[in-house]
């Protein structure tokens, strides 16, 4: 080396000040978790506020401390409200301190779980060997933790559409497919489940929508029907979705029944279980999910029900050398060593989508370990009994009216009054939840149940207590009376 | 509500012990980032430590600390080396310690970037404002961040499908494609664009692999008679896929030219710039690029050549339309409301792959804010002129050999002895790598090129320095010297 080069790192020149940050950062975090309660759920912004968010592109360093405040005064001061103990808006997590302090940790370690011989790889398998025994898979299943639900029934449809279209799919592609290939799912499906099947090239078409019944559970004489009559037509029936928990009202399928067809038919067992398989962890829930452990691929989410921050999912596949054949591609520059830092049994993306992968086994291991998972049957039992509390309160009320059966944690209800038709009622339920978002009191969301507009309230949620649901009832009562004239 | 329900949480009982516990993960983690140049890059761990990873699924709560402790026991004591400075492993982020603090305030604000009227997501459109001003998009493309450029070429791919295929495969599906689809782009190209093609049910052979010349660089002569083949024998043409920078070499394809082929045959432009396309912040570098701005749909990545802490990637669309309607699928259940928390132009759910969807746009305003985005040029160049310096240092040392050209950050050479021929020269430098990852001195990573085994040095580190490369030669050098009379 001749000549001193100037050379700049991204590391802080002065380690003290961000260290003295970083320390006010997380002591404001934890008082803003801890003080969650006292604050409106949601409330709307003063335009100066989304102004903020369009500025050019900064070429010059602003200060750190600065950058921080603006994250307070916007971030923290008009948030979505999903940590907040009354939002059951859509189906949210909430995250968890222990969950915030673990992505910390993740981040600064920041490993890539694309592969490789480390401790943090060993961590992730660890965590799928979990999420195997929690859910009654074998060990020597196949699994992958992902972004969450949508990319996990991605995963398990992607390896359905490889395993069981009886052709080398992935080189010769659909345009070579002896027959179209057809899946089967009741019309309560996710949306995320056609965005698949639209992504794998097969069309929304080939996901045919069997009706459900009145406990919004697929017809399963419907659904044999349809297979037998497609199979007729030419078709090639290939795999079947089944729901642990719809995301409407949080309907089972009957996935003993499914798995039997399944069985007899040769076709792929695929459960769509975001929320809903977390059900199998309380012991007077699980037999709600009898038969999902007798599936060929499963999704769910653990950033819902498991309560962790944001992005976790997990797919897991039953002979995990289906999931291998449906994604793994190595070339010479990810071959894979038997010494040294690239060796490793597994490479994690041998088994999906992505290359590159965060550390989001850190925030399952340490929260897992933290709680025990005893504890969250507990809490998923707390937020089922906590949707039957609310559902009776409503049942109990003459002005509001239930729209759905609530098995679940998820209350489907509407405010009523006796002379108005459902087209007055849509416009004033729909009136009512923005005022009861505006308000800051709770945020439920909203579905529409056979033409009927219905308030929706979700429930997974660790820091809901019962008295947050007779404030939901009682401004939802006093909103409804304001609004009842104008409607 | 008439009794007392004991309720629980997963809120700390005792917060102030979990912020004791916070403040000394804090400091720890950023004691390991400043002395991280003191430890070896990577290490094989013992079996002891392993089997830590072979317990069964926690049941009951375990304390914090002693999760944290092993944690420390584990993950920092075996870490994958990639925050290290002389970690040049496939094409690898470093992370920043204010990209560890926003993660922290991510995952603790922790809203849900599906969509929304709040504060997170008008800071995501910012983000992917400056992303556009960055590659000279125009401010009303469309855009989403993603978990890295496997799901952003996925994007971009699956956008090019259904705009061109003239029509309605998202309903109809590859069936009934008049003509079989065909994409183009070099024997070059990352594996994930395969995979993205696979997944989308063209299957592999439909992505035609074009040659490339001495620079690794597409033969734009071998592309244009691939396509007029390809018409001429009733396929149809949709895409063609530019690289701007190579996996295997940091070679960029002429995307003036493939821009302008693209135009001629009305095909699909998409760019795969998973990190070369961030060449464009230095002005000594953007003339390579030349030609990334006329894309329909780009990718890259923000964890690797802008040191962001994993997961963050970018897609571009031109046309924010044809992103929306290759993706948007609104039910009941999500339609977005005018007012209240649903309200909100943007919904990036209807953009991508994900519903759920987690903060990743933080680290990214608070590292271009407090960095500027020159700091980024000029770190950009930095690695590239380490390249050229390592790359030097290979040309006059007599024991190593350099097996391709190196235009941008990356530096593929060898070990050699005179009489020695490729099959022990591989042998040898196989054995040389894992040696020098034992070490723990220096982790590049390998590829074959021509046949040729190469150790490869990526450099997307902010935390190299010269003497970094001095040192990796001195010791390929000892290694090889010690290794090769038994070779």
């Amino acid at each position: 080396m001749e000549q001193r080069v100037h050379e700049e790192t991204l590391d802080p020149q002065d380690w003290q000040a961000l260290r003295d940050l970083g320390h006010r950062m997380l002591d404001e975090m934890l008082d803003y978790l801890e003080q969650v309660r006292e604050r409106p759920v949601w409330q709307p912004a003063p335009q100066a506020v989304r102004r903020q968010f369009k500025q050019p592109l900064p070429l010059e360093p602003q200060a750190p401390e600065q950058i921080y405040e603006q994250f307070k005064n916007t971030v923290l001061a008009y948030p979505m409200g999903n940590i907040h103990p009354r939002f059951w808006g859509w189906v949210m997590g909430t995250g968890t301190p222990m969950g915030m302090l673990a992505e910390m940790l993740a981040a600064g370690a920041n490993p890539n779980l694309g592969g490789g011989d480390h401790a943090a790889a060993w961590m992730e398998s660890q965590v799928l060997d979990w999420c195997k025994a929690m859910m009654g898979f074998p060990l020597e299943a196949g699994g992958l933790l992902v972004s969450g639900g949508s990319m996990a029934n991605l995963v398990g449809l992607t390896v359905a559409r490889n395993t069981k279209a009886g052709f080398d799919i992935r080189t010769a592609g659909l345009e070579n497919a002896p027959k179209p290939l057809r899946m089967y799912g009741s019309v309560e499906m996710h949306s995320s489940i056609q965005k698949a099947v639209e992504l794998l090239g097969l069309g929304s078409q080939a996901l045919r929508q069997i009706p459900v019944d009145e406990h919004y559970q697929i017809d399963v004489k419907a659904l044999e029907t349809a297979i037998a009559r497609d199979r007729r037509a030419g078709y090639q029936p290939i795999c079947v979705i089944g729901n642990a928990g719809t995301v409407n009202t949080g309907a089972f399928d009957d996935l003993q029944s499914l798995a039997d067809i399944c069985q007899q038919e040769d076709l792929w067992f695929h459960v769509d279980g975001a929320f809903g398989a977390l059900s199998v962890l309380s012991p007077q829930l699980e037999a709600l999910v009898a038969g999902m452990q007798r599936a060929d691929s499963l999704a769910f989410d653990m950033h819902k029900w498991m309560y962790l921050p944001f992005e976790i999912g997990c797919a897991l596949v039953r002979r995990e050398e289906d999931q291998r054949r449906a994604f793994s591609l190595t070339p010479d520059y990810l071959s894979h060593a038997t010494r040294g830092l690239a060796a490793g049994k597994t490479w994690f993306s041998d088994y999906g989508v992505q290359l590159s992968r965060g550390f989001r086994a850190l925030k399952a291991w340490m929260s897992i370990k933290e709680n025990g998972i005893h504890k969250y049957g507990r809490l998923i039992q707390q937020n089922v009994d906590q949707a039957h509390y609310l559902a009776s309160e409503v049942d109990d009320h003459p002005e509001l009216e239930r729209l759905a059966p609530a098995p679940l944690n998820i209350v489907c209800f509407r405010y009523t009054v006796p002379e108005k038709d459902d087209e007055a009622l849509n416009a004033l339920n729909q009136e009512l939840l923005l005022r009861l978002h505006e308000s800051g009191i709770a945020a439920p969301s909203y579905t529409t149940l056979n033409g009927k507009y219905a308030l929706r309230a979700a429930i997974t949620n660790h820091r809901s207590r019962r008295e947050d649901f007779d404030l939901l009832v009682e401004y939802v009562v006093r909103i409804g009376r304001e609004l009842a004239p104008a409607f």
